[in-house]
């Protein structure tokens, strides 16, 4: 079914909406955590409640490999698994596959498991049906994900590759009645930084008709004005009633910069695993607890958020959790940094119906740049 | 300052109360889980509030070699330090330098920190002295503790030095005013499994007078028979209107065996233990969710107690968690082990109380021999 979007607000090309799906609404501009096994590293389904989370990624790649989408399936599907209700949305595992340098044809994709070296094949209608078995609100599309640094030819034929997969899926979607009656299926653009090839990609997806769309093959290596030139030759056809998903987004500047481009969902490991390495996200920048003037600090991982779920532990603390490898260190400053990340988008949000978005788009970049 | 026992109800030699120290109140039977570094591996002070914790140990040992007695008493000591407000005692470190063989005479130990190789000494005076800095509700005095396998001799070399150190860390802790006025100190008993050392070593350190007493140097490898003899040899000793600690103790028979005897404290590493290896201790005993038959359960964890903070994931969720290193998997699990524990604490106090302390303790036998 269409990701119906309802714009609330709008503030230049901003916006501020709610997407309903089959299992109700979420607001955008959203970002969501990655919950690449099924589980956002150090954080329960309870955690993620008490944070307001709304939304989750899970990734395809990794639950058809362990457990299996079956076994998903066979445990009630991916909320019943996770238990979490609020809303999911699948990758179609390219990504991860392509990361892995597959053997590709017109058909799909052949790989090896990380896990235990066993060949598997991953076409879009192979995509469809694990999703369908994972049974997320969302699933993606299967595309073809090149390079950052890839010859004209490689993106050329991506596209290419993509367009064909995009026809195949939707229609083995479209097919599957029992997905189609309670998921979504969003699109993939790709054309690396080309604006002519972003732009044919765009308009091949769209005229398939997808139940939203995402920007794909961005974020993946090359600079930012690179990536927000690949964004702007596409954003404009991409349908104002459907939501606008940027995919493996997440700093800050990035995510202040698609949402004045129009884009409305985000997803990126990058408050998670900061935080397993000790770096806090704050509204002054990010900063490493594991520095030595940290040591003996009683003030609180973030002075200018009182609110933080981490608030209550001293610096000195969680800069001694660190240094011991005590796994507590990394659920307390991931609780902060997902929680921070997601008390931007509010801001981000409140910013675009106060009429100021502009305003704090150049906060952002002056704080983050 | 004396910590108070006070009885609230008994059946035989097992004993309900509450134990009364600076800080307040704790209830007995008390079973205090274990923050070795200062954070109870996966979960936070208000996790441990959650559950009802009332009481934690931490370790002398690691705490004074990292991040530093100095540092926690900077930050406010161990209560501000884990921002945990219930009760805490510290080990007084010796138990952990005899695991590294340290040289030994009669002033103390020098060891060597595992975390850099840098040489330390600890002595009773020492002992005392960086447990004040930490801060906790109550030290332990520096004890000699010898294996579980050792020769007369060296026990009672273990006894005798025990004795003099229990002389010169009572010493100690009563001229250092500040500890002595807001923290209590235990005395420990050490002999073996040898009768006749075991009564002579709790005579001597009873006789020294020490806020409460520790049975130590059992649970250290010994069977259960030689462990409950040896306890049974010190038990007639050790004041009754004091509270009665045994180190290291964690196994439902151990527990329930060892309250039959009048202890009223305990500690150990196993429910946390365990549970980071996927052991799960439930009502009927133990089993560990890495077991192929799990992977397609929807039951939750401990179908006999829907309470469970762990009871809304399927044990085929939580199984594959287990299977592909996630950390929540550790931090659900040990949120269960930890609140398992303390229930059966909660129904050992009850059954003292409806005064049907022995058709719990054969249960508990039954269940776990």
């Amino acid at each position: 079914m269409k990701a119906a979007f309802t714009e609330v607000a709008r503030d230049g090309d901003a916006r501020r909406g709610v997407v309903t799906t089959a299992r109700g609404e979420f607001t955008t501009p959203r970002f969501m955590p990655v919950g690449t096994k099924g589980a956002v590293k150090h954080l329960t389904s309870a955690d993620l409640e008490s944070l307001g989370a709304q939304m989750i990624l899970a990734n395809t790649y990794h639950l058809m490999l362990r457990p299996g989408a079956d076994t998903v399936a066979a445990l009630g599907g991916i909320h019943r698994f996770a238990d979490w209700n609020g809303h999911v949305l699948t990758d179609s595992g390219g990504y991860q596959v392509f990361s892995l340098s597959p053997k590709v044809d017109a058909t799909g994709a052949v790989f090896k498991s990380t896990y235990d070296g066993s060949s598997h094949v991953l076409t879009p209608e192979k995509a469809v049906e694990v999703q369908a078995l994972i049974g997320a609100d969302i699933q993606m599309v299967l595309d073809v994900c090149p390079p950052s640094v890839a010859d004209t030819g490689v993106v050329r034929r991506a596209v290419e590759l993509t367009s064909q997969w995009a026809g195949r899926g939707r229609r083995a979607f479209l097919d599957h009645q029992d997905a189609s009656g309670r998921q979504c299926q969003f699109g993939i653009v790709q054309g690396g930084t080309d604006d002519a090839m972003r732009a044919e990609s765009a308009n091949r997806i769209v005229e398939i008709g997808f139940d939203g769309y995402a920007v794909g093959g961005l974020s993946v290596g090359e600079d930012r004005s690179s990536m927000l030139h690949g964004l702007d030759s596409c954003m404009g056809i991409l349908p104002g009633d459907q939501p606008r998903y940027f995919m493996g987004l997440g700093d800050p500047v990035g995510i202040v910069e698609a949402v004045a481009r129009g884009v409305d969902m985000f997803d990126c490991v990058l408050p998670t695993r900061l935080a397993r390495h000790g770096t806090v996200l704050t509204d002054t920048g990010r900063y490493n607890l594991k520095r030595a003037e940290f040591a003996a600090s009683d003030d609180p991982i973030d002075p200018g958020w009182a609110e933080s779920p981490a608030a209550r532990w001293s610096r000195g603390y969680l800069r001694h959790l660190l240094s011991v490898g005590e796994p507590t260190a990394a659920r307390i400053i991931t609780l902060h940094n997902v929680g921070w990340l997601l008390r931007f988008m509010d801001r981000l949000a409140d910013s675009i119906s106060d009429g100021c978005f502009e305003s704090f788009r150049m906060e952002v970049n002056e704080t983050w740049s």
